[in-house]
């Protein structure tokens, strides 16, 4: 069995290395010629709308999946007509624009940030006086990792605000007082059998995530199942799905949700009996789902920009070192290490020193 | 960097899959044109002594290591003087006679059962008075997964054993009347740092191993380190090895040893911090070595000659399938089964049903 993926970035990677133990096998498309999944099966190396490479795509996969969400319409449409594709179409429509998304969230009663459509510097200076201050700008497509966002302190700030969204269709969302972020994993098979992840307790820092980690028993996990189950049904949804969430005064909002694998699940890998990557896999292959309970104490910490010395890490007792197989470069995420342990002092000790490694060769 | 590996089979597959993580790039030699683990590196497809891919895979690896320990003498020279080599040589050249390796033993005063040298049918008929019936004869080299042995049980079995084995110089070793089979798998540095995975409790069966399980606090650990330590220190080794033990009456005596990751370490992907697999990676990077705890309850389940299908092994709690990639075939094992579990029953319970699985699939 083959799976087709399009991209081949480490999400990529972290599939395919899930994916041998279960017999499969992979192709890749992707336009970067050193994408670093690319060892681990073919490599179609081209853009994502070439049509001899989904052609190629189509006749060598059983079934193709992504491990990104800003997949070309046309392309997901060309794959859904020619092969079985997850996660559907219909998740990726809805992920890639956030004016959809936020909609979508409110029809299905999941709480959000109060919101406005802006196309223009005047729809702003309208919204702003009803959102307040301080709120935040964002493009309705292409955003991940804190790109295409701004803040917006004041009625001074809105036209370089305008600037520097290039004016691209937006929306202006009201500033979240939350108490913390954290993020709910599930998985859903072709048979809507659905797991669920323990929450995901998640530090950002410059609109990039550092650190995720696990909260099992966590108080807010039903609320958060809650939204991510009429989420999952309303998309009629196959494969993983992060939905990411503020705490608010012992509330949940959604803020956003991404129709596939996910960095603040990488401590699955790990710290959960079965990782995000596999069920992943068995989700769209429509194999029973492994448990998702979590192992002791689990935590991810992001290397940004900066590759640690592997003999540094793993120094550190308790600690797993992912390394991507990616250059550095500034805000590029490289790396990622989970400590897991049983033990909570020895679990702590770990995760501060590796949070101080992770600061040290962070350049962003 | 870039590990070499003589031989592409399983275990070279899931080195490379421990390894990738670790930002690892591997290039295999391998005679089969479809050895199962070619899709994870360049595969130098021919013969392990041919000159120019030996020399192509000095020029392309940085550290070279075998997933099998009967590589040719001449082989392990020639790589030896161009690159780094781990396993040492001498280990390899202990393990593949079984005389060599039982006076190694003896050296280090390791018991052993009782054995003699046979080169001949009249010096097997002079042995057997001394070592009485029943006894095992077994050919010095080439031997495993029980190939190579036939079980004497009376004098009138000499003649046809001798046939058997084909008149190969062998040893015949007394029967061990053990109450158990267990082994020990540890890992040593380039800088000597050493660490111990629990004990391994074996089932065999026609020779071949069947059900490998984790003994975490056996009260024979002491003496299995003791042994092993011995075995270390003499062979000066880097690298994970293998040593094979029979329990009787309270005590261990050794049976054999593999240079090499073994069968019996299969569970310590799942049911230890760190699996055999990473730690035989780390020694040989002379990396820090990794923690061998046991995590809960767990036990490897062969399969041999018949390929479960994936939805049944997964739809058993707690077990996590490993497929090798390769077709089945007679006495050819082509998969395994980790269970691992915190609770005891539940352990248990998933156990037995997998242990059901793989005998209806076995057909040797």
């Amino acid at each position: 069995m083959k799976i087709g993926i399009l991209g081949a970035g480490q999400l990529a990677r972290m599939i395919a290395l899930a994916g041998f133990p279960l017999g499969l096998d992979f192709i890749f498309l992707d336009p970067s010629v050193d994408a670093c999944a690319n060892r681990l099966g073919e490599h179609l190396h081209g853009d994502y709308s070439d049509p001899v490479l989904l052609a190629q795509l189509v006749e060598c996969a059983d079934v193709v999946t992504y491990e990104f969400e800003n997949v070309p319409a046309q392309v997901v449409d060309y794959l859904a007509e020619h092969t079985k594709v997850y996660p559907p179409a219909k998740a990726l429509e809805v992920a890639q624009d956030r004016w959809v998304e936020k909609n979508f969230f409110q029809e299905l009663d999941i709480p959000t940030a109060k919101f406005a459509l802006v196309s223009s510097l005047e729809d702003l200076a309208f919204a702003m006086p009803t959102l307040g201050y301080p709120a935040i700008l964002k493009s309705r497509t292409q955003g991940y990792d804190g790109k295409g966002q701004v803040v917006l302190k004041s009625e001074a700030d809105l036209k370089s605000a305008w600037e520097i969204v290039q004016g691209a269709p937006s929306i202006v969302e009201a500033f979240v007082p939350f108490s913390r972020e954290v993020s709910i994993i599930a998985a859903r098979s072709v048979s809507g059998s659905v797991v669920f992840y323990p929450l995901s307790e998640n530090q950002h820092q410059g609109g990039i995530l550092r650190v995720a980690e696990c909260r099992a028993n966590d108080p807010m996990q039903a609320q958060a199942e809650d939204y991510l189950t009429r989420l999952l049904n309303a998309l009629d949804y196959v494969g993983v799905l992060a939905l990411e969430l503020f705490e608010v005064e012992g509330q949940l909002i959604a803020n956003e949700f991404a129709p596939r694998v996910h960095n603040s699940g990488h401590w699955t890998i790990e710290g959960a009996e079965t990782s995000q990557f596999e069920n992943h896999l068995r989700a769209i292959l429509d194999l029973p789902l492994g448990s998702t309970a979590a192992i002791g104490n689990a935590a991810m910490v992001n290397f940004i920009g900066g590759l640690p010395e592997a003999k540094e890490v793993l120094a550190i007792a308790n600690a797993h070192l992912h390394l991507y197989g990616k250059s550095p470069r500034k805000g590029r995420k490289v790396a990622h290490v989970t400590v897991r342990a049983s033990n909570s002092e020895s679990y702590r000790n770990s995760l501060e020193k590796l949070e101080r490694l992770a600061t040290q060769v962070d350049d962003s």
